[in-house]
């Protein structure tokens, strides 16, 4: 196949993670696509490559593409509003009123189109979403975002309890909508989209459906994402919901829904005690780390240190309409600001996160989820980012690294010159 | 003279705030400027009005111009970087080295003049401004900044003990250079541009030097500005120097640099304790709210719902370099998640606070340091700003009040369709 065949070669300033401590860096480098994957940085560029066009990007940024690990699309209206409750109330308030939108086609064409747009022209090239309860909204979603070419899951949501009645499934309805979603997802053959499991949170999933989840997780060997332990009243409800649960986490294990046997991200973790990050760390549940939400719905402060200390595997997600933004820098930056805040007023012994560490979480960590993704490294999926940071110049020169963090601060979808996902260029207009 | 005479219509979305409770909101109104004053918001205009000009910004939303009460213009070079140090250390790594350049007056006009466009292109109006030891490069940002059309107070910054050599003023020199350079700013004649003694904190300034600047202050009735109670290491490192003192402000309100009588703000006031706010209070200091600094340097969260409680005066800061950004729409969804956090981490006994507060601080309350300034109501001075919020339009229509609340979490100076400072125009290109 000619497509496959195809050699890319990017020029500028390198940057990506090989680990969290550390940015590995080529100024005036050379990156190298072939069939999608990365071939290789090269300073000098190897004689075998000679005549291969180079798309010269002069002294920009070249960066992996972002990955948002948390994202929930029809929310997307509503980001920057209501900001003023903790999650139950804002759910009830905000959140469930509109979703239910999303059951009229035509308003969720209007809504997905510009979700889908303002993805395809940030710098995320990977995302894991949660759609809505209805079937069909969701396989328009699926539809737009495939168009963009980034490269994500999606996920019908289920619930069955604890909503309102125009948002409530019946148990079997909501199973057999599911299975019917993921019997036209197999039709249309997408290249970047793939469907995901997504129970909401253990408050609007029955046991029963827990368990016909998991039948449907094991035929169609699909990956799961919900919500876990974000706010102190959300956890004593599922407490009482599942009495027989040794803890938050373990009430989506016990229905096999917990990473043992299906890779699964869990958002938040704020309030995740000794057992609960123990089990995670054990069964490679992956946290995604969703700082601004956290903050805006007064959920408190994830201890992340403490989750990169005990090997568990961390990304970062926007959760818009949690958070109020797709751009995932600022995710990057929200981290290092709740965790300096949380060292001061909760817990000195855990450090303080670096630029250094969020970046990782917001390219290599959260892209772990999607195989070889988020770093450069040689085989490592072409998903890259070219940023021209000139708008934000100042008065002397700035060695690389100090760019980057600059960046994490301040970029925005201005500073995107070109984006790549595997290997092929999104178009950004 | 005809210029005083001019009057501007302008029709739009207004939006302002009276008190800290709730907006006020003309939708469609017209905003009447006269005499760089505002005369009247009319739904219908008056007959006497009939034949002036009126400038339709259709449905764009009209707010008051923004105010930021705490920036250090030199520190605008390195804004974004060297987030990794708590400010004592913060100050020396990063802020006195680059601070230090500006002895050098080629680099001071680059970088100068970079902070100032960018000022002029933000929805800021009114800002109080630290500049360096430096006194031409003062007059240099003095200069820049009156072109702009911003209304501003800028201040040569003293200090003469614990900063390195080559930032070191001789306490004699501090004053005189102080001195020579109010003579020259009284000169100039500024329209929009006034001096403010800057004394940059405690730690930096002698006694001595305290009491010679008093003695201008007097001579020449000037404001002041100045940090208070920042960082713990900070407000110990004061009680060392100042064992006479009996908490932080104190030691500035001995020389009568405390707001008794003269117009002062202090930044930060996160640690203030009771004695302290107590007399913040009875001087009538006004405190500058400085969140994303605070988030930065890990210097903590300012118990900002006590300031309002005890009818403190308070507005907001960007801090920049502690703050990444000029931006104040910034500066107030950082202090609502800040004081969310607050409420959850440290202290429940404080209410987080409300978009409408946030935005009544970085409008009115902050602008009350500059007279009737920050509001709409008749008589205040006329800035405006005018938001087109099109790139943030969602799928369906949304009341005035949650337009303004999403522009507090995203707006940046891509929103700002035109901008008045007292009734006149700025050039936004």
């Amino acid at each position: 196949m000619k497509e496959k065949e195809k050699v890319t070669i990017l020029k500028g300033n390198i940057v990506y993670s090989k680990n969290p401590k550390e940015f590995t860096i080529y100024e005036h480098g050379y990156l190298v696509c072939q069939d999608g994957k990365t071939e290789g940085i090269y300073q000098t560029l190897p004689f075998k490559l000679g005549g291969t066009p180079i798309r010269d990007f002069g002294d920009c940024l070249i960066i992996p593409g972002l990955v948002d690990l948390h994202i929930h699309a029809p929310q997307y209206a509503f980001r920057g509003l209501g900001m003023d409750m903790e999650l139950l109330d804002w759910l009830e308030a905000n959140t469930f009123p509109e979703e239910a939108r999303y059951e009229d086609l035509e308003y969720a064409k209007k809504a997905y189109g510009i979700f889908a747009d303002n993805m395809r022209r940030s710098a995320v090239t990977r995302a894991c979403i949660f759609a809505t309860i209805h079937r069909p909204a969701t396989m328009l979603l699926m539809d737009r975002m495939e168009k963009t070419g980034l490269d994500t899951y999606i996920g019908k949501v289920n619930m069955d309890r604890n909503c309102p009645d125009y948002l409530r499934e019946d148990t079997r309805e909501s199973a057999e909508a599911t299975l019917s979603w993921l019997k036209e997802v197999k039709k249309r053959n997408y290249q970047n989209t793939r469907p995901i499991l997504t129970p909401r949170f253990t408050p609007s999933c029955t046991d029963e459906l827990m368990e016909e989840l998991k039948k449907l997780q094991i035929r169609y060997d699909l990956p799961v994402q919900s919500h876990l332990s974000e706010n102190p009243g959300e956890v004593s409800w599922v407490k009482e919901l599942c009495p027989w649960s040794e803890f938050y986490g373990d009430a989506y294990d016990r229905f096999g829904l917990f990473g043992a046997d299906c890779p699964t991200i869990m958002a938040h973790c704020v309030y995740s005690g000794d057992k609960e990050l123990e089990r995670i760390r054990e069964n490679g549940v992956m946290i995604a780390h969703c700082p601004e939400s956290n903050m805006n719905l007064s959920s408190g402060i994830a201890p992340v240190r403490r989750f990169l200390e005990m090997g568990i595997k961390t990304g970062l997600g926007s959760d818009v309409a949690g958070g109020s933004t797709e751009n995932m820098f600022r995710a990057m930056a929200h981290a290092v600001q709740a965790s300096k805040l949380r060292w001061r007023l909760a817990d000195e012994t855990l450090a303080p996160l670096t630029a250094e560490e969020v970046f990782y979480m917001g390219t290599k960590g959260g892209g772990e989820f999607f195989g070889k993704v988020g770093s450069f490294e040689d085989g490592y999926d072409f998903d890259a980012v070219v940023l021209d940071d000139s708008r934000l110049a100042g008065p002397g020169p700035l060695d690389i690294r100090s760019r980057l963090e600059r960046m994490i601060y301040l970029a925005d979808e201005r500073e995107i010159r070109a984006k790549y996902v595997k290997g092929r260029e999104i178009d950004l207009s």
